[in-house]
């Protein structure tokens, strides 16, 4: 299909578009939408937020009509770069925020369905208010909405037992390019009639469709939970502990993070620091959560696990209250906000199949040295072999200063993770930071077959023009 | 993109693959790939079996060069025609049954790679050797092979705890329609690099692509299993009981059973009967497993339910041997096969939203009884809404009497599931049996991306022609 030059959403437009929205639609103050949390790139557009997916069937007829581009918004956290446009023709910047209901609750069947501009931990609660647990939970809850999270296929700190987003979804409500809605609800837990159209939609980032409902999978609520921090001697032996686990406790590891000590080190420099678990602050670190059935004893479980794990442990402590389990889960999810304020000059978001983690985390440092003196904190979801490896100036210099080097560090870790067979956006997507990436290190194969399945889906490229494939 | 009409496998296109293919992949004796397992359909075709991806491909750049269609044949068990072409321009029949490989066990990361002829049994066997388990498990297991498995997303008995065949599949090997080769193998966990075209290929029947390989997640084995079989008053207590199991304990069910009486007297009609559990046979029953991790005991949290469950349970019995619950299972993997010797005049496999079952089960006899006489036998897969829901003549007549009906009882069970929001193929898939129902029930905007999608990956319509979608 020919491709059509994209028109801007001019004042004629808007005016149009008033004809099929409400006033109430164009009142959002459109600062907010044209930023992203790193602050890298500032977007434009006209902020239309509708109030209902007809309202968005109408919006994105028009804009299909006058070929104008939409930006999908959300909650706005994405760190890819997915949800601002910078040039080029303005865009219809479609705000999720009015649509914001929990339209239904089954408790019986496991089941919620929402709008999607509700915010994750409003899922949150409202599974817990019906006994049962939302398991997707990531740092940015709080303004995180469902639309975003499915479209970018959101991990987080629970993916080894619960999957990521794409795992806690039954179905999607979809409006396409050019308006046309696709009732994909469901509450069912198996239907094999047809293409699996929920899993493209989800993670295609805004640039097939917009989500705006969604049918979600709540689980049981694991009666009785348990966290422990282990003292690791080598990431290796941190693999074999996650083996080991696997194999007494099965499915029932809820969490297991990887620490290396730069995070308590970055905590107290930054003065945010904790009580520290152990005397002597250990070089690496597994913090892990196990969840059972009611009646059983997780402590007695990672107790158990502790005795049987021999020389893979030199030490460790295992919460004996929900307020010890806290303060060793705030130590951890502390650290980003640690990373942020010591500033970095680049950070990785990888994964690797789980047993080369050790190599990756021996060889990346010597090829980093190359290129200069680092300081590096790695941690991250070992259960999930993904990995948050930032990098960062040494102690008293400015990420100003190292600017320079950021392409040269990101093509040194990515490159590895690649020559491992890993991913170079493990769960914070492609957006546009990472188009080249995908470009690099994506199967040929795969990319043909994605551009042929977006000009199919929007044959005039004004869904989210620029995310994961290059415009035009 | 111009549809191009189709032409035979006709001896000089049999000759030029002579060319790309050495003889050996000739040598199949075609009689037994040109059936399916109800014997409803007889297919044509030259059977062609590459023996590895590079002679798949060359194979499947022949036909799309000359437009001749390709049926790929993997175990040949699917029940909805998806594996054989009646009429039209004789296809290539591409068997798997060469590609048996497995390629590679990787314990510590629960990874199992393997070409897409593999027998599933094999799978399951290479797993439990690596001290794995490979969850998928269903009757045909003894030859259904891993490529058809995916293709058809298949379920079977413990997807309430481990998923379907989706859920187990890491990263997949296709061979498109013009022979370019994707590998999209992968030991990642996490990967949010562009659209999910894995799931895309899995349940697309071989309209899309061939699967020639698969990376496979294996699971931890449960270190301590129970079973139990309770007696419940009616489907509404079977579905509560799931609900509070689910409660109890968690994720930890591997199989939530619902057997009618029915089942138990077709066992006996075609003396295949087996020890009964009970003095009375029960009206309802429901069969569970549980597994649990080690140094628990599934029998004690059975026995806790039990005692839980008050008026939801009338009676039960939980084996107390590996034995005695291979026993109970014996029943319930029997039903099928007695079922097949009494003679069905429809059989179906639906799904509804969980806490819709009984509503389905007590309306569905009261409308099929306006239509005639008939015997019910309805079991299945309660845990995951999922029901076999077979009519039967009644005692002393013969299927053959009532063949004239098929169609109207066919109609009225897969009306009222579609009533329900429910699904006319939970797990069976659509092939060419089921396209027009997909037409009836799917929802419009569905079946034009499907078109679209599909023209756009397989621009010629080689690929399964009138499997899912109906050939134009």
């Amino acid at each position: 299909m020919a491709e059509m030059a994209l028109n801007s959403a001019d004042a004629a437009f808007v005016e149009r578009l008033r004809t099929v929205l409400p006033d109430v639609a164009f009142t959002a103050d459109p600062a907010g939408f044209l930023i992203e949390p790193r602050g890298r790139w500032t977007g434009q557009g006209v902020v239309v937020s509708p109030a209902t997916t007809d309202e968005v069937s109408a919006l994105l007829a028009a804009c299909f009509e006058a070929a104008v581009p939409v930006i999908p918004y959300s909650g706005g956290t994405g760190l890819v770069g997915g949800q601002v446009l910078e040039g080029g023709p303005v865009p219809v910047v479609l705000s999720l925020a009015r649509m914001n209901s929990i339209r239904a609750v089954y408790p019986n069947e496991n089941v919620i369905e929402v709008d999607a501009g509700v915010i994750l931990q409003d899922v949150q609660v409202a599974a817990t208010d019906a006994g049962r647990l939302f398991p997707l939970s990531l740092a940015s809850q709080g303004s995180a909405r469902i639309g975003g999270l499915l479209a970018t296929n959101a991990g987080g700190l629970n993916v080894i037992r619960y999957g990521n987003a794409r795992t806690q979804c039954l179905g999607v409500e979809v409006v396409l390019a050019d308006g046309t809605i696709w009732n994909g609800m469901s509450r069912l837990r198996k239907d094999n009639t047809g293409y699996d159209l929920r899993d493209l939609m989800i993670g295609s980032e805004g640039s097939l469709g917009v989500i705006t409902g969604a049918s979600l999978r709540m689980m049981p609520r694991p009666a009785e939970e348990a966290t422990a921090m282990f003292v690791v001697p080598t990431p290796a032996a941190a693999v074999s502990l996650l083996a080991l686990a696997g194999e007494r406790l099965g499915e029932t590891i809820s969490a297991f993070e990887l620490i290396h000590r730069q995070g308590f080190d970055f905590l107290a420099e930054v003065e945010m620091d904790h009580k520290r678990p152990f005397a002597q602050t250990p070089e690496w670190s597994v913090l892990m959560k196990v969840g059972l059935p009611k009646g059983q004893s997780p402590q007695e479980a990672l107790e158990a696990l502790f005795e049987a794990a021999g020389g893979l442990v030199l030490d460790g402590v295992i919460a004996q209250s929900g307020q010890q389990a806290q303060a060793l889960w705030d130590i951890r999810e502390t650290i980003p906000e640690a990373n942020k304020r010591v500033g970095s000059i680049s950070s990785h978001d990888i994964s690797v199949p789980i047993s080369c983690v050790p190599d990756f985390i021996e060889k990346a440092p010597a090829i980093l040295a190359k290129t200069g003196d680092f300081r590096i904190n790695c941690f991250g979801h070992l259960g999930d072999g993904n990995l948050h490896y930032n990098v960062f100036p040494p102690e008293g210099r400015n990420r100003a200063e190292y600017v320079d080097l950021r392409d040269a560090i990101k093509a040194a870790v990515h490159d590895l993770a690649h020559s491992f067979g890993g991913s170079v956006s493990a769960e914070h997507g492609i957006g546009r930071l990472k188009v080249q990436d995908l470009e690099t290190y994506g199967d040929p194969a795969k990319l043909a077959m994605m551009r042929a399945i977006k000009d199919a889906l929007d044959p005039r490229g004004i869904m989210n023009p620029g995310a994961v494939l290059r415009a035009k």
